[in-house]
């Protein structure tokens, strides 16, 4: 004899605005107990020094497309001697100057402290948004590692030897910003009332 | 006896999408042949490193909310040592680092040559845009003169003494990269077909 149950769980559907594989799959490992879509919008970026700003205006976008629950997620490297310099912005910094210029403009300082940070902005059906970041202090050094993705060759998190670049996908993923910002985000659902 | 002729011309109106007062006043000495009438619109900024495409953008956003001839104006500083950074990011920059940040930043490369733009974009009611660009070279020096205008304590255009803050608003119109901007909308708009 054989017993077979159902139980029918009414699970949060969430969208995350992304068309990168590898994020969706670090979503859905920490993001259990939701189901994560996604959806590759391609929306503008407002030209702002806040990551906030940013996302929030993605969000909207999204959001007025199409009412329902939106996670979006920027990168930033805040690199200490230039205020922050340039946070969001490194893009650009990336596409004029590259890695090695990032490198060699720090190295010009005293101080090479940078932090690495994932901000993820959360959209609900209401329309109301939050926010979570993610931080991991480090030091800018000269490239080192695999050069296929941003300024990892450059970024030593504190307390590790190996540059982000260096790293395998695990050991960055256990360390990373990214990480970090989805498991502050998690808390923050699994606490919203049913 | 006295006589009086009046001459209706048929005079091209554009809505220049500023709220600085000067900058009105500048377009009009310039572009004598046209009604240069103005709109204070809070229009976002995309996120980008091309001047031409946040104009672009930003154009396209007026023209949408209402079918005009519009012309929009955006400044740029490119650093040759940082292969053009910041560019139309400089908000950014003086808003994080400052005036004295940026001249600290070049004065640590062994290039301080600099140009610094003004970009007009132009759509025209049938939603055609065209560029104009003045540029301006010169050089990040220590900051001197007045501290009220952006980067203009640090920048000494060639052939000069004084740096653009040193400068009466007069001298500083007469080597301007507005002007010189300006100046090539004025020559495009007197060769369009009426």
């Amino acid at each position: 004899m054989r017993y077979s149950m159902i139980v029918i769980i009414n699970m949060k559907k969430i969208t995350f605005i992304t068309g990168n594989e590898n994020k969706l799959k670090e979503a859905r490992a920490i993001l259990k107990d939701f189901v994560i879509e996604n959806k590759k919008l391609d929306l503008p970026e407002i030209q702002e020094i806040d990551a906030g700003k940013i996302i929030e205006a993605k969000l909207r976008q999204a959001y007025e497309s199409e009412k329902a629950t939106y996670i979006v997620e920027d990168t930033s490297l805040y690199i200490e001697a230039l205020n922050g310099l340039p946070g969001p912005l490194i893009k650009w910094f990336l596409e004029t100057i590259g890695t090695v210029g990032i490198y060699e403009l720090a190295s010009k300082y005293d101080n090479q402290v940078a932090y690495t940070s994932c901000m993820i902005g959360y959209i609900d059906e209401k329309g109301r948004t939050d926010f979570f970041e993610g931080r991991v202090k480090g030091k800018i050094v000269e490239p080192r590692g695999k050069t296929n993705f941003g300024w990892d060759p450059i970024f030593l998190p504190d307390g590790h030897e190996k540059t982000f670049a260096e790293m395998t996908e695990e050991e960055k993923n256990a360390t990373s910003h990214r990480k970090l910002a989805f498991v502050a985000l998690g808390d923050f659902l699994k606490n919203l009332r049913p």
